[in-house]
């Protein structure tokens, strides 16, 4: 074969396609190159565009696929699909997949994967296509994934990965590292090992780096860290996250109530466990639900729904205090056109001190210690912001109406509603969390209608005192 | 002398006292413990009591001091004194703790430290400070922080740590341990090693795992990746961050514009980053900045402000519209008791909409590729709930005015809401990213714009033209 014919053969056009534009975001020449495959069903070509891909990249391509070219794409692929790239899709890509694929592949595909990724996989699933699964697979695997899936929901007995390196007490560093240059099933990752007594309670941990800096004849005791923070395998996720965070942790070890070591949690489990809480707290106030990009209708409709339901509630309230004033917009419409400002002012006002309270209750940086410090100080920003606006809002409205009486009553009207927006911001969160009720979830409807109430009522409220209208 | 006498000497009370308390706060009896040791200037006592805490509970315990005895406590522990901490702290925190300290006592805490812990401490100061501090350094050190300090606010560059471990390609694994083994100044933490050739150009990277997997004389060019997606030190630290995220990496690479190694990121620093976006998104949506626990009034009401002032002009926009309309509301009031019912139910749908499209954004799942599906979609969902919600509210409306024609003219203001509060939540933040504008700060405005106008105007124009009434 000549040198020319040989590199026309070694140079496939498609082995050059970037996976992922300047964005970041996937090329789209590469998703197209992807498709042409599937709809060939030309697997080498598959397997040469995508077997190498890392698990989120090959994540995002399957959110990016239609449904029908998801189950092909896995199907061609074969053994070249790498399974722990379902956990890095939606909820709703990796049901649909998991939906369309057989048990049994699936089983041989999480039987390859580390524990936490295949129970992240699995339990999504409704019981009977868990236990289905579970079934096909080797005892030991199913045992262990079995166990995990028994801890709760969000725990950290959920998230860890069974597969960890345990050493004795009485072992030397040169053991421990001959020891892994030996072992089989060995996590993909790791960054630390543990020492156990021979109960498996756990005494210590080692960073790897310390082993590295350590002569072979030292024993792993006398460098091992004992500070035991483990993680205890019924903990919330979010506290664990939480700890991880606050102490630059990598990884730590999960115990059970025995104090036994079952498992380890490392960081990038971790990672997304932060990024949702914090955006489980901005979606919470909004009132959106974990609904995903890739969730059908009816199940978005349905979980707005019930919050416009509730904030319905809300506006009713407020209407029924307009309502209270009925004669008195009839006896002056200028009232009418104004209200809603005096409500909007409170609403925005409130929102931003109940996103800041919200924020500082889950970051425990709002505490029963400085709650004082922080009510004097929303009291005084109220009534500053508060005293700026009414003179703004007073003087459009004296402007606007010709009648200075007016623009006093909505400046009285906003102090006063800008007040009850502070302090309804921060003691509503305070007050929820201590009722053990999130505070991102119910704060928003409460200082909404205190601040449409108050509003409504102090404007129309002094308005007709002020003006001697009929109320 | 008697054990039991030996006893009482050996167990001071205070040693006992935990640091944190069950919800893991800091414990009440540890603060007034320190606090007590603090106004007795009991140097042996504090020492005691904090010497060996984790910075990150000395940068809480910082934060609930008073201001004074932050200085003193500082002072007291001396060398003990842990200068990490101050990066677990709040930035106001830490920049008047920074003022209480003289410049040298600080340059000697700064010199102990990794280079992107002292970055981190030094980057909010003013220059002259800065300058001030650098000078009392070390000519290595201050040389080191300089270069890293020139690279722009929030990139990598000012994120990275400079000390790390890079070897030559043609090293064995073995070498490599013996290094680790005799160097001195290694970085505090680490998790890979770096392969450079000798102009410091990045080859490949071995994590510390692999190492110990491997046998001794092994080349370290045999194990390591090549999979080079190094961090550029000018990239942006939220690009950063969410690579980090998407492919689960503990530690990144950082080269220079000539892919030369310079330093190293840290997933511990990243997830702070990670932290701090999702949150930005939350506080902007809510027109909150950046704004901490213990800023001061001025600063948060001025912050606070500009958000009020803009939504004042979103509110007065609804009034004049209402206005259009006085000689309608005067004829039937019941109009003004309800119309803010409409305008409400459209703020909180098109809230619903906007806040998932701008994660959709932030994280990227929201894209060309789907924007016609989520569209249909959010068309299909505000349709859904809009005439479900009109449904409720009509019949609300017509039996409480006894009028079976407000339910529907209310019914119909509410489903053209609902569908215009669909469209401009996800369509204003996908504009406003086109054009570079950061759709979580801007796009709410926007959104309660368009949904106050067009409830006002669709309800109070539907009411006059069914009943007739003048406009």
């Amino acid at each position: 074969m000549s040198e020319a014919a040989e590199l026309e053969i070694m140079a496939p056009e498609a082995a050059a396609i970037p996976v992922r534009d300047e964005d970041e975001r996937l090329n789209r020449a590469f998703i197209e190159a992807i498709e042409a495959a599937i709809a060939d069903e030309d697997q080498p070509k598959l397997s040469e565009l995508a077997a190498n891909l890392h698990e989120a990249d090959t994540g995002d391509l399957l959110e990016t696929l239609d449904a029908e070219e998801r189950a092909a794409f896995i199907r061609l692929l074969g053994n070249d699909f790498d399974y722990t790239a379902l956990t890095e899709t939606d909820e709703a890509v990796r049901l649909q997949v998991l939906e369309d694929l057989p048990n049994e592949v699936i089983a041989e595909g999480l039987g390859d994967l580390d524990s936490d990724d295949a129970v992240y996989i699995l339990e999504d699933l409704d019981e009977e296509d868990q236990a289905a699964i579970l079934e096909e697979l080797p005892y030991a695997d199913r045992a262990q994934l079995k166990k995990a899936l028994d801890y709760p929901e969000e725990s950290a007995g959920r998230r860890m990965q069974s597969e960890f390196i345990a050493v004795a007490p009485f072992w030397t560093v040169g053991q421990t590292i001959d020891y892994m240059r030996e072992a089989r099933d060995l996590p993909d990752d790791f960054y630390e090992i543990y020492v156990v007594d021979p109960t498996f309670k756990l005494l210590g941990s080692v960073h790897l780096d310390k082993i590295l800096r350590t002569k072979r004849d030292r024993k792993v005791t006398s460098i091992m860290s004992e500070r035991l923070d483990a993680v205890e395998a019924t903990e919330d996720q979010e506290e664990v996250a939480r700890r991880f965070e606050r102490y630059n942790l990598v990884s730590s070890a999960v115990v059970d109530e025995n104090d036994r070591l079952v498992g380890v949690l490392t960081v990038d489990d971790i990672v997304d466990v932060i990024q949702e809480e914090a955006e489980e707290d901005l979606r919470a106030l909004a009132g959106v639900g974990d609904e995903e990009i890739s969730d059908s209708v009816m199940t978005i409709a349905r979980s707005r729904f019930v919050w416009l339901v509730v904030n319905l509630g809300t506006a009713v309230l407020a209407s029924v205090v307009i309502a209270l004033f009925d004669e008195t917009i009839e006896a002056m419409v200028a009232l009418a056109v104004l209200m809603p400002i005096v409500a909007s002012m409170g609403g925005n006002a409130g929102t931003q001190t109940m996103t800041v309270a919200v924020r500082g209750i889950a970051t425990q940086e709002l505490s029963a210690r400085n709650m004082v410090r922080v009510l004097n100080r929303e009291v005084l920003v109220s009534m500053l912001n508060g005293v700026a606006l009414a003179f703004l809002i007073g003087i459009t409205a004296w402007i606007w109406f010709q009648s200075p009486g007016l623009g006093v009553v909505i400046g009285a009207a906003i102090i006063i509603n800008m007040l009850f927006a502070g302090l309804s911001g921060l003691l509503i969160p305070i007050i929820l969390d201590k009722f053990n009720v999130d505070p991102a979830i119910a704060s928003s409807v409460f200082v909404t209608t205190v601040t449409d109430v108050v509003g409504f009522f102090a404007f129309l409220g002094i308005a007709a005192l002020w003006f001697g209208l009929p109320f």
